[in-house]
């Protein structure tokens, strides 16, 4: 019981030197590569840069304790961070007090929620977010941060958390360029794309080790923002124009739990849920691809647990709302880490770069954060899922297609919401509306299959029609329909097989439609039977009138039906008889 | 085109005298019965009693056009108008103009939605409305409507549209009672209890016939405001407190189209949906239950057409939101009404009664429409509906229980709302964790069944996996584990086939789980095979990749895949040739 929920319990006592070893390289690495980020999903948010340093401290060492995942990486990540924008930016203005404390709440609600949820083991919640959904939310999400920054690298003021109206302040305000901010922030872009893309093979070409090649690339972000900050001071950029990141309290930050109003936390309960939602789904599905590589398993409910406490941590540490985030637990994975140790170990590395950095960050070009996003969310950005699920199935190509637009257009909450709420009522619509195919036997087998699609037999006066759906309140009226049409247009129909072999569930509603088939059928002479009614499906039936009073059989497959129903038509068996026999 | 949109056209050309003659009798003791209640029903929705005269003209008219069913009695009924009291209660006080146009608009914009859902043939939504949960929402209402009219019984005041409002209300006026009303609602609760339960065999053993017998039963209601009428009168009961209808407007309405406001649509715009899906559910299952008793049938889209017709009739006409009513339609039908015409017939009766009754109805007591009300909602109370929900399903149940539970601490709209949603939540979750069995062949046969429920054979090495549900995005995450899970501990298994029977559909989702699982099982030296594929799923599954990448076949049977992997082991079939075989 203990160790489930504390899963350090497990690893530590198998922790060894070699594991030290494996833990450490990872964490030196990561923590390399946190560094900008932290700083720049902070400004992307709309906080200062020092509370995304602070969310990459407590909650990895959180995680740590909790985390059933060996490689996952927990801190803010790009899309979580938007989230916290657009919600906490309709309460407070940005640069306020009020807005860090606003960000706290949002990230103690999400991390209660998420541990609720955890300790409920709700986690199947999460499984309503089809992955067409939350591909599209992230590539949707991917290009309004990417124009987010537009601004940040223009140097001109840039508002909104969704595409109408950040296209409308670009343009309100293009004609401020600050030309020192543009060559700061394409020397940035230019730089980073160049580590990204090129400078491991250039590296390589020049004789250096694999090993090393890559911590270099995966250093360049942090080299960029040095080079950036010395330059800022030798041209003194900030006296310029250029927007510099500007003073940062120093130290560490000190534990607390902000006072809230009931008011802030009503307002922040939906898009906290959203944000704990999405958050997990991405880090589950991260943990879980990476688990897979190993052999390994991860436990979705206690993984709900861990990312709940790692954000109750972030509350408790002066940061806002965190995650798994992909390519940083990607590097994890690929440095080692060995177990969940690399990201308490990461946490060291972090809080060592907040005492040393925060006194040189004031001279930081804030377009150098703007870069170090836009590179970082180029990534998420992926039409080709919009290409796959039109090839696959409308419907999934609308529920992504409403995802993206949705959220392009009216922003991060409410177009997750009518994702899903597209992706769950297409689902309804299409159960409501069953396939039903009219079956025969496949010659030389006991197989029945559709009699349009095979060359199958039927024997005359008798009916098999297979319905391909549970049988519930949604397609209740639609399958009365359905039998009563085709034997209305078979008039020397005198038995109506129904295959059950695709129906998994009957309701209330289907039943009281089933007796209203079995009546109208019986009133023109024809026997309903059943067949391939399965286990749980049965259990049901067994006692209720319908079942007493049909006056076909139930029979076990559709093969025994057929058979059955052809003797007894040879013989002119009096429904008494079937119904004496019936199972 | 014409006559699917004007039944009349294709009925009006067979009428002659004889079906005239059907209907003239329907509609003598329709309109007998539809007084009393058109008067009772407008004060349970708040209006002056007139307006329900009002609702019971036009409408009629309408719905003869347009309408389907031959016995549909469309007018006022007792859970629209508490839906409608519940609406309109929130915007404006009762007896101000204000709340009679409300009461109006309401009825154009219900008739509007209902219209344009007939259009664009979205009859289906009502599918979502269940039978539990429709059954419960009545027993409800029932409950509600009937403790409202305490007050009125009593002579005290009370107020509210669901049950704590209510009790409070009536427990703080307790002290107030009037015995003079007390009296008269004692009285016509007694005699209309009588007429109903007794009269009937009492005129028969008096020697009446059985047709003289039902209409003086049916007129009965009627005698009994006569009665009150003159008990008022006589003892001048308004001048002892006794709440007497008062002064009505003498004549029939005058036509005209309300001025509204965009605020007063937008208040009204859910209420109205929510009253016009549950108004064409009930008249759309009386008519459906009259129809197939003729064997005729009804065309539920051209119904939402009438209905929406008769509404916006009701609102031009100075009425309220109008539907088929349950016992009136059984009377009608009963009364042996052929045609729709029966109800332009009806409406023709209660013009008449209007400019005839007006006068006179300054004097009748309050009391005795609230009798009425009560002996006509207490038929809607079925308490049944939650044994036999038990007894079924817990799920059923569920869903009845909250709407009950919902709507009478709640109110109306909530209450549907509540139990609609559950019973869409209570599907998506047991469909989000499917039953799935270990199947076996039952010996000498070609059918395939769970090991766990009948004695079967099964091939050592070959696992048979039957999904019982659609795979999808709520429960593609469950299938991996639970394939993974069985593989994971039979370590003997080398070939798994997935029986497709009760797959109806595959989405993108799982399409991406059967990817991983192909891959997991490969990773383990396992080969993935599939059975049973339907048409419609095969149609999707061909050109994807995981059907390319699938190292075993996809069989046309159960029977077909295991004797194909059987031979495959015995001969130890390398993975190519199965790929080569494939389909």
């Amino acid at each position: 019981m203990l160790k489930s929920f504390f899963p350090i319990l497990t690893w530590g006592r198998r922790y060894d030197r070699q594991t030290l070893g494996s833990d450490l390289v990872a964490a030196v690495i990561v923590t390399i590569m946190l560094i900008p980020q932290s700083l720049a999903y902070a400004l992307l948010a709309g906080l200062p840069p020092e509370v995304g340093l602070y969310a990459s401290i407590l909650p990895l060492v959180a995680y740590a304790i909790f985390g059933t995942s060996s490689a996952l990486a927990v801190g803010p990540v790009a899309v979580v961070s938007l989230m916290t924008a657009a919600a906490i930016g309709r309460l407070a203005a940005q640069g306020t007090a009020d807005y860090t404390s606003a960000a706290i709440v949002l990230a103690l609600l999400s991390g209660g929620m998420l541990a609720l949820m955890g300790l409920f083991r709700l986690g199947f919640i999460a499984n309503f977010l089809s992955h067409p959904v939350i591909s599209g939310f992230i590539t949707a999400s991917g290009i309004i941060i990417a124009t987010s920054q537009i601004g940040g690298l223009l140097g001109i003021k840039s508002d909104g958390h969704a595409m109408p109206e950040l296209l409308a302040s670009i343009f309100a305000n293009i004609g401020r360029i600050n030309y020192y901010t543009l060559g700061i922030g394409l020397l940035s872009l230019a730089l980073l794309l160049w580590i990204r893309l090129d400078l491991r093979n250039w590296l390589e070409r020049f004789g250096l080790g694999k090993g090393v090649a890559k911590v270099i690339v995966r250093s360049g972000p942090v080299f960029v923002i040095f080079l950036t900050m010395a330059l800022s001071v030798t041209f003194d950029l900030g006296g310029k124009g250029v927007a510099l990141v500007g003073d940062v309290p120093q130290g560490l930050p000190v534990l607390a739990v902000p006072h809230f109003s009931l008011d802030l936390v009503e307002a922040l309960a939906l898009p906290a849920l959203i944000i704990s939602i999405v958050g997990f789904v991405e880090s589950v599905s991260v943990a879980q691809t990476l688990a897979a590589k190993r052999r390994e398993r991860i436990e979705p409910n206690q993984e709900l647990i861990a990312l709940g406490a790692a954000n109750i941590a972030a509350g408790i540490g002066g940061g806002y709302p965190v995650t798994g985030g992909f390519a940083r637990s990607v590097v994890n994975f690929d440095a080692g880490a060995a177990t969940p140790a690399a990201g308490a170990f990461t946490a060291i590395g972090i809080a060592g770069a907040t005492l040393l950095l925060t006194p040189f960050l004031a001279v930081l070009p804030k377009a150098t954060l703007s870069a170090t996003i836009v590179i970082a969310v180029l990534t998420l950005v992926d039409f080709g899922m919009l290409k796959r699920a039109w090839s696959y199935s409308r419907t999934d190509f609308a529920a992504v297609a409403v995802t993206i637009a949705g959220t392009l257009l009216l922003g991060v909450e409410v177009g997750i919401v009518l994702g899903v709420g597209t992706s769950i009522l297409v689902f309804l619509y299409r159960s409501s509306k069953p396939h039903a195919a009219i079956v025969g036997r496949v010659p030389g087998t006991e197989h029945y299959r559709n009699v349009k699609r095979h060359a199958v037999e039927t024997i005359p006066g008798i009916l098999s029609i297979r319905v391909d759906e549970s049988l519930y309140f949604a397609n209740a009226r639609y399958l009365e329909d359905l039998i009563y049409g085709q034997v209305a247009s078979n008039p020397e129909v005198t038995d109506v097989v129904l295959m059950c072999s695709a129906i998994n569930a009957i309701d209330m509603s289907a039943l009281e439609s089933l007796e209203s088939i079995r009546l109208q059928l019986s009133d023109m002479g024809v026997r309903l039977h059943l067949s391939e009614v399965k286990g749980p499906v049965m259990d049901r039936l067994i006692g209720t009138e319908f079942l007493d009073r049909l006056e076909g059989r139930v029979h076990l497959s559709q093969h025994h039906a057929m058979q059955a129903a052809t003797a007894s038509r040879q013989d002119n068996e009096p429904p008494e008889a079937a119904l004496a026999a019936k199972l």
